[in-house]
């Protein structure tokens, strides 16, 4: 395997799917529609929206890209097409890239749930989506932490410096959490930019924002989530409330988002969870209903009874080399706990063994208290 | 959308999940274990394995490419997990890469579903594995035809010519199902191959296969499907048998298969289903459970029975934005086939307007009704 990816087999892979199934079923309930895109986009669509930092980030060939989120597939799709009615309400989860060194420890591909919609100026969207994002990560155990901000704010208390100024103190901003006030302090010093910008963010409460944007000031109460005015996220397409979600106590991100104009859709709204990060924290019982049958001789009595247990909902996984019965047990232990064996006299007999592979115990019982009462013998 | 590429939207995306999920299940009952891979492989791995043809079409960028298959990153794996107990059985669905030139109506990106057994030798893995695909059409409401050749006989046919002239004959013969007779017998007159390897081939019957392999003959007798002595496919790997997976009565490719040996694997047989192929062949009836609620100042009444339709397993989409009752029910007829309304009146009386938006008729039941018997108005 390649650095800055990751791989999922076995339990492994039932733990991504069970986040994926858990994440795509609430997305569904509230009415949002999947929509499942290629990894390929025209490289020029990708350039246009990609700030400094993505573009660098873009894997390339020629005139395609892989997609470095599920936002710019979203608008380029709701752009072809115009005959759906808006406000679109989208889910998309999968893969997306970003050509980093695995060497800093980042992924080059990992995995995002996105919700957005499309073409709503109105603040119950917002409500909506953030209420979505609460009820995925309680239904996976964890406890969220939504912080607020909003860019008519931001941009009001920088309304004096220049384009690049601005955005240099955003992005370092962005970082006090990871780097803290002195980091950010030397930076911005550093570069020139006063000090009195980054104090009234320090200083700034929900009062303070009134001062500066009436429009952000009613957003975040309306929003009623913790304001965070030292809170930036990806400045280049945001335009009103912006969020970042965490675990609670941890303080772990596990995912953001906030209002977009993008394209020619003015008027967007969405969020994306790190799907990767939710991986790394969620506790997950691996449960799987599963048995192996072992057989001497008698392959088609074997394969009767695993295609009945199938047909209860059982995953049967039924010998399928010429090895000793030994051999068999020995395979069987590396995955199970319990199997199944039959041979000449469970035929006759109609019966089945049962072993336990831990405990090295077994027992006979008929072929028919078995497909009857299977689920006892199997937990 | 860039060509060569799909994307599935709402009912088109549920009905690629439905063919998926209908695999997954299939193939886990049998106790094969989920490996998800990255898209990125190691380009040398990559180009190990690719025969000439495969060799071009891999998408790169420095050191990486990606996958163009779910079988190098299988037999990769596997090299990587010595400790695994063999045979390892394990399935993967998902996207593939090749990169062709979309106007000759070829995908750069489609989805394969393939189930393998690494390290076996056994005819068993090769029964158990036609028996799934078998099983997995018949469960899309498809019928499968199946047909098998083996390398063994095929090798000892040509067995005087050399590797070149061998693989020629080999690539043309294989498309004698698209281009016909004449045109294959053209081609390999052109290269200066006697017609006596082609004409063994057409005369073969199972009796013929005795005659130049023993162990073809009787891996073809005990594997039971039709036999079709000019099956050859992706011959870079295939050691053993060999399998085409067709739609019956329309002669549609869908998959196909084989015993193989790569890198330091020798025995494994697998089959591919192409799960874009087959999206392309089913019927599905589009089911989705769900309705929109619109409101006229009661968000909070219209919220708590959207929260309430949810927990009864009902997708439902409420209004988010700021517009009339009119533009609310234009939307929603543009998805739905019936919504709910409520406003002050309702709210009071604990009712709801259930309106039917083709017909334009509508009706008020209680609250109550609706919570228990919400099945009976959304069919």
């Amino acid at each position: 395997m390649i650095g800055g990816v990751r791989e999922y087999f076995d339990k492994d892979y039932r733990k991504l799917k069970y986040i994926l199934d858990t994440i795509e079923k609430i997305y569904a309930s509230y009415g949002y529609r999947p929509l499942e895109t290629s990894v390929f986009e025209d490289l020029n669509v990708l350039l246009k929206k990609g700030g400094e930092e993505i573009r660098e980030q873009i894997f390339r060939f020629d005139r395609i890209g892989l997609r470095f989120d599920h936002t710019v597939p979203l608008i380029r799709f709701a752009e072809e097409h115009k005959e759906l009615p808006r406000p679109i309400k989208r889910y998309s989860i999968g893969k997306v890239y970003r050509n980093e060194d695995p060497q800093r420890m980042r992924y080059i591909e990992f995995i995002q749930a996105d919700i957005d919609v499309v073409g709503s100026s109105s603040i119950y969207s917002t409500l909506e989506i953030l209420e979505i994002a609460e009820l995925v990560l309680s239904s996976l155990g964890l406890s969220a932490q939504i912080e607020v901000n909003d860019r008519r704010f931001l941009d009001s208390v920088v309304a004096d410096l220049d384009d690049d100024q601005k955005s240099f103190l955003f992005r370092t901003v962005d970082k006090i959490g990871r780097f803290g006030e002195r980091w950010v302090r030397e930076q911005i010093e550093r570069k020139g930019i006063g000090m009195k910008y980054l104090d009234i963010l320090l200083r700034s409460d929900l009062e303070t924002v009134k001062d500066y944007s009436k429009e952000a000031y009613n957003t975040l109460i309306r929003i009623g989530r913790k304001f965070n005015p030292t809170l930036v996220r990806g400045l280049d397409y945001y335009t009103g409330e912006i969020f970042e979600i965490s675990i609670a106590g941890i303080n772990v991100s596990v995912g953001g988002g906030g209002r977009y104009s993008m394209f020619s859709e003015k008027h967007n709204v969405g969020i994306s969870l790190g799907v990767s990060r939710l991986y790394d924290l969620i506790d997950y019982k691996d449960q799987i209903n599963s048995v192996f049958i072992a057989w001497i001789d008698e392959f088609e009595y074997a394969d009767s009874i695993a295609k009945e247990l199938r047909k209860r909902g059982l995953a049967v996984e039924i010998n399928t080399e010429d090895r000793s019965l030994r051999k068999q047990l020995e395979y069987a232990s590396k995955y199970y706990g319990k199997c199944i064996i039959v041979g000449r006299k469970e035929k006759e007999e109609q019966s089945v063994v049962i072993r336990d592979l831990k405990k090295g115990e077994q027992n006979t019982i008929s072929l028919k208290e078995l497909l009857e009462n299977y689920s006892k013998y199997f937990d």
